[in-house]
């Protein structure tokens, strides 16, 4: 296969763990026969520095012409104390977002046998986790119109929603859950609101489509609960944007494999593929970062072209590298740490 | 003091638990020299089967001219499974939210240290946890306009914000932080809505009335996470309505002391105490359910009216309680269990 993936590394961080997500990919390449011409591109801080906006033209071409993008991290802490700022790069990513159609972030969580110990949680609430979030990713309240009035007194954020936007979360979804154990919540708040109403009716009316799938229908706030307590009880999940925005970063933290996971932003046309962590500043420049959630990223890209072997061998990979020790620091546990190029070098070897 | 003070006891488990409150107040009265009118009134399903709706005026008439209400719980499952259902007794908390303008819910979350192992968290991160959520409870997403369009296929809720609104709320988070360790964090997503660019702004207008006090602003993704994480390292929160519900219920779990946990809704007039569990529909009648939490709840009451006495003598029986092991179901650890009206009896007799 002929890849023609668009590179966005961004910033703190993000550079280096993607230079090794390359490298196992070309590796996997080479091994089963793919030709993958990368494309790299400015984003975040990087390219508000280059070009005075977090995502530029420029950038939007490479994507939307590649068969997937790649992404590393954004964020920069000259950035954060200010969220009126004219410029930031989470509007990069907004504008990405809308501009690609992105418009379903997959978040898996899942444990590893050898981290349990790292999570919050008691072994026997987080022992067999296995969940994956569909966020709804370019609609909601993120995107309705929002301003001031009253001379600034009073401001206001509309969040709409669509039929057709939730059916096309939704048969994501129902498709996800009959790969997998075949059930699936649906995240609401429709005792209360009507976009969740919505939501739930929609759902509701595509249950005939796929009669093998159980659904239920959970507040969010019951989730936000459920999770803690037994994340295990879950499977498939779809929700909207913002209450998606809070429920997998409390998801993330409950495996204790945070640094470990991966996501993708699905569209119509392309795909994204980026680890959940952020641009981790300190580290910058310093190789200790782990580069384990991009390069499981890169797998996720990989089946989703339909390339299951290809994913499947990083993966292992990856948990191979966990048992031999071979990790950077944050998973040493006192013990022996590699730097963010052995990681690579050393999966590289060996997918 | 003479207290004039409306019972509402609701659905499920709310009469059983009221019930015990009651008798725990009355012994604390009568020790402490006051004479408390106890003004029942209709609230939730059993309002909607006695009269058609959740808040009936009468029962209004019944809050606005107490000096507090006391709340059990609502909630059956008749209504549970229909989210648009004409009538709904959650319809009936909104209005009367908004109708005696309980503006500010205060949400404690602490730890017993006897109940530490109850926590799905392991014991290193949870003890010492002693935090209070303020929540903005009459305005935003809530409260806002909400409906459809085009035939039904697109829905919307707007998100609607006061700078006065903010102030009433931040005033009461300040203030609670000058009584406890003087750390505030305002919780919002100010990286991506107007509302809480607002929040965010006022707060940090107001900053320095209260010189002393230490305000951190994090984003309601990063709080998720972290609640999780290190629940020890929050003290005063303030938040808008919906991340407010979804983090105080998350918030709830971390302790493993759920059912022991009370709650306020403050208003500029009135203000209203009760248990934050639910109505337990099947333990209905059988006198399992724990009343502690709904005792708490009356001693957050007397505290609220000055009477600082009369609430600790309450809060020490509850621990004695819990170190004699004179507690529900629930706590009893395979041990005696004992029944609610036991256990209220048994702490009117120790207060
Ligand atoms: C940076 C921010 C705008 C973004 C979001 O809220 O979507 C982030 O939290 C995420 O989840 O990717
Ligand atoms: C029942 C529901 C409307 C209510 C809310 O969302 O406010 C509840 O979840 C709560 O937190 O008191």
């Amino acid at each position: 296969m002929k890849l023609n993936i668009a590179l966005l590394a961004g910033d703190g961080i993000g550079p280096e763990v993607i230079n090794e997500a390359v490298k196992v990919s070309d590796a996997i390449a080479q091994k089963f026969g793919h030709e993958i011409t990368w494309k790299p591109a400015l984003t975040g801080a990087a390219a508000i520095d280059a070009v005075g906006e977090p995502y530029p033209d420029a950038t939007h071409e490479v994507c939307k012409n590649a068969d997937a993008v790649l992404f590393g991290a954004i964020g920069h802490p000259k950035y954060d104390n200010d969220p009126s700022a004219p410029v930031r790069p989470e509007q990069g990513l907004l504008k990405m977002r809308k501009a690609l159609g992105l418009f379903a972030n997959v978040r898996p969580t899942f444990t590893f046998p050898s981290l349990l110990d790292k999570s919050p949680l008691k072994r026997e609430r987080i022992e067999g986790t296995d969940l994956v979030f569909l966020r709804e990713l370019t609609g909601g309240i993120y995107f309705g119109e929002k301003g001031r009035k009253d001379n600034g007194d009073t401001a206001y954020d509309n969040c709409v929603y669509t039929r057709a936007e939730v059916q096309r979360l939704a048969k994501k979804g129902f498709e996800l859950a009959m790969t997998r154990s075949k059930k699936l919540c649906c995240v609401d708040k429709a005792n209360v609101l009507e976009t969740s109403r919505l939501w739930r009716e929609t759902v509701q009316a595509m249950e005939k489509d796929y009669p093998e799938v159980e659904v239920s229908y959970e507040f969010v706030d019951a989730v936000a609960m459920r999770l803690v307590q037994w994340p295990n009880s879950y499977d498939v999940l779809i929700t909207e944007n913002l209450f998606g925005d809070i429920l997998t970063d409390e998801a993330s933290v409950i495996s204790g494999s945070m640094g470990l996971m991966p996501s993708a932003s699905m569209g119509a046309e392309v795909s994204l593929f980026e680890p959940i962590h952020g641009s981790y500043p300190q580290a910058t420049g310093l190789n200790i970062a782990n580069p384990m959630a991009t390069i499981l990223s890169a797998a996720m890209m990989f089946e989703n072209f339909g390339l299951m072997e290809e994913g499947k061998a990083m993966r292992d990979a990856v948990n191979k590298a966990l048992e031999a020790g071979v990790v950077t620091e944050d998973l040493a546990n006192g013990g022996k740490a590699y730097g963010t190029k052995e990681v690579g070098d050393w999966l590289a070897a060996n997918v």
